[in-house]
C-alpha cells in the first residue's frame, strides 16, 4: 500500500499509545506521523520507529491551509467525545479518512460503526467511521456468526471491565490504591483496589448506566438488528488490562451446541476455546485475540446459551480495531483506484 | 435463653473465626465452648470472651462417652464436606443441634437447607440442618419475596466472588501475589491478583462449574421451586471479602417496578437500596447486610428485572446465617418446652 500521512489525536492517552504500538506491529504504511494531545502534553515527544515525534495541540497543529490536520490521509481520534464532535467532521470533509474512537458519532445514521470482521463492507467510500465501545466489540464478534446462522433473539451480558478502559488516571488510581496510597477516588466513582462496582458512567432514568446503554445500542447497530432485545450490567473490576464478559444469548431457531460451536470455530474474528476452557484477562492482555470459551446451555431459557469472552480492551477493543478499519478503508480506495 | 454447650468444628478456618466473632457479637448464650480443627492446629488456642480456649482435634476431643462431641448442645461444622460426612449425623444422633456449613448434606431430602428469613419454620425439631452456599444465600433472599408475591419463572446470575470464599490459603495467595510475591497458583486454579476467572470448582459434563451447580440446586430447594429455571456463571475476582452478584429474574405474573420494589422494601432479610444506588463488596464487608440495589427492567426478556446484590460472604453468606439457624432452633425448643 502507498504510504500515507497519519495523525493521532489523543496520542498520549492509553488508546493513543496503543495505536502507536499497533501501527508499528502491523507495519502500517506511514509516510508521515503527526501526534496531537491536549495542552498538558505540549512540549513532550514520542519516539516511534526510531524517530522523535513532537506532540502538538490541535490548535497549533493547523496545516498551512488553516484547517486542523490539513494534508493528513488517515486521522485516528482518541481524545474523547468533545474533541471528536468539534473536529472529526471537518477533518473528514477535508478529505482524510477519520476513525473516531470516541462515543461522539457512533449512533449517527450516516456514520458506519465498524468491526471489520462483521461489517467492514459498510466502509465503502465513507471518510468518517466510528469504532465501537471496548465491551461491545468482543460481544458483537461472538454474536455475529450466531446471528448469521441461527438468528439472535436476545442477549444479556455481565461485564468484568478492567480499569484501563477508564483511562490513564484511573489506572494510576488503581496502582496507588494497590500500593496502599491514594486518597478519595477521583477518576473512578469508588475505590477499585480490592473492590468491584456496577457503575460505569451516569445512570439514565430507567436505571441503566451509560456503558450499559452503549453496549445495547451499539450491538444493535453492529449486528444490524435494530429490534434486538439486549440487557447489560457493566461492572468495573480491579484488573489493569483485559475485559471479561459473561454472556447469555437466545437463538431464533433451534441450534444444537455442536452447531453453535461449529459457526464460532469457523468465524475469523474470534478464537474459540473448546470444552470448558476459557481465557482470563491476564491471558489475553497484550494480544489481539477475542477468546470465546465455556460455551454451554443456559438452563434459565429455551434455545439459550452461556459463554465467557475475554479480550484486551486497549487492543481489539480499541486500537487494533481502529487500525484494521484504516487498513480496510485504504484497501477499498486502492482497489477503486486500480 | 438457657446457656448451651457449643462446639465449632473447623474453628481455625475463615468461617470458624467469623463464627467466634458473631457468637460474641450476638451474645449467643454459651455455657461452654469447645473448638476443633485439624491436626495442623493442635496445640494452638483462641481467646474468646477473655478466656483461653484450646484447639483440639475431633479424635482427641471425644467425650467421656467415647462419641465425638458428646455432651454438646449446638455444633457448627465448618471443616469441609468430608469431616461433615464422617461426623455430622452421629453428633446429631447423639442429641446435638448440628449446623453444617459444608456442601455434604445440603441436598439430602431429610436435611432442611435454611435461611431463617426464608424458611426458618422448616427447622422444627430437626437436629441436622444445612447452611447454604455463600453465593446462594443473598440470591435466595432477593428472590424469596418476589417468588411469594409474583412467582419467579427463571433466574440467571453472574457472580463476582471474593477470594475468602475459597478459604484462608486462597486469601494468602491473593495477598502474596498482590505484594509481588508468590509462585504458581495453588489454592486457586489461576493467578487472581489483577485477574478474574470464571472457574470455581470442577466442571460437569454439561460445562457448569461445581459452584454454578450448587447455586442452581440450592436455590430451587431454598425457594421450594423444584422446577425453577436457573443458570449461573461463577467468577472469582481479586477482592478479599464480599460477594457481588449481577442478577436477572423473570416473574410468573406481571409486576410493575414499583410492585417489585415494594415487596423488596418490606422483606426483613435484605436492605433495599433505592433508585440507582447499590453496595459494593467494600461497603458490606464486616456487616450482615444483604444489599439489593440498581433494580431495573431487564430489556432482554418480558416480565424481567435486573439488580445487583452485595453481601459479606463470611458473615450472612456463612457464619451469621449459621448462628441465626442455631438461635432459631433453640427458640423452637424453648417454646416447645415452656
Amino acid at each position: 500500500m502507498r504510504p500515507v500521512r497519519v495523525a493521532i489525536v489523543g496520542a498520549t492517552g492509553l488508546v493513543g499509545q496503543t495505536l502507536l504500538r499497533i501501527l508499528d506491529e502491523r507495519r502500517f504504511p506511514v509516510a508521515e506521523l503527526r501526534l496531537y494531545a491536549s495542552a498538558d502534553s505540549r512540549g513532550s515527544d514520542v519516539v516511534w520507529r526510531g524517530q522523535r515525534c513532537a506532540i502538538q495541540t490541535l490548535e497549533e497543529g493547523h496545516g498551512s491551509a488553516g484547517a486542523p490536520l490539513a494534508g493528513i490521509d488517515v486521522a485516528f481520534f482518541a481524545a474523547g467525545a468533545e474533541v471528536s464532535r468539534r473536529h472529526a467532521r471537518t477533518v473528514a470533509g477535508a478529505g482524510a479518512i477519520v476513525i473516531d474512537k470516541s462515543t461522539a458519532m457512533r449512533l449517527e445514521p450516516d456514520v458506519p460503526l465498524i468491526v471489520p470482521e462483521i461489517n467492514g463492507e459498510l466502509i465503502g467510500e465513507k471518510r468518517l467511521i466510528a469504532n465501537p465501545n471496548c465491551a461491545t466489540i468482543p460481544l458483537a464478534l461472538l454474536l455475529a456468526p450466531v446471528a448469521q446462522a441461527f438468528g439472535v433473539k436476545w442477549a444479556s451480558v455481565s461485564t468484568y471491565q478492567s480499569v484501563s478502559g477508564a483511562g490513564r488516571r484511573a489506572l494510576e488510581e488503581l496502582a496507588e490504591q494497590s500500593r496502599g496510597f491514594g486518597g478519595a477516588p477521583a477518576a473512578l466513582p469508588r475505590r477499585i483496589a480490592g473492590n468491584v462496582f456496577p457503575e460505569n458512567g451516569a445512570f439514565d432514568e430507567a436505571g441503566h448506566s451509560d456503558e450499559e446503554q452503549k453496549i445495547a445500542a451499539e450491538l444493535r447497530k453492529l449486528l444490524d438488528l435494530p429490534e434486538l432485545a439486549v440487557s447489560a450490567t457493566s461492572v468495573r473490576v480491579p484488573v489493569a488490562i483485559g475485559h471479561g464478559e459473561a454472556v447469555a444469548f437466545g437463538t431464533t431457531v433451534d441450534a444444537s451446541l455442536d452447531e453453535i460451536r461449529s459457526v464460532l470455530r469457523g468465524f475469523s474474528g474470534i478464537v474459540f476455546a473448546e470444552g470448558t476452557r476459557y481465557a482470563a484477562p491476564a491471558d489475553v492482555a497484550g494480544t489481539d485475540d477475542v477468546v470465546v470459551g465455556r460455551l454451554r446451555r443456559d438452563n434459565a431459557h429455551p434455545r439459550a446459551y452461556l459463554c465467557w469472552v475475554a479480550s484486551d480492551n486497549l487492543r481489539k477493543g480499541a486500537a487494533t480495531n481502529a487500525v484494521q478499519i484504516a487498513e480496510y478503508a485504504l484497501r477499498v480506495r486502492a482497489t477503486a483506484a486500480s
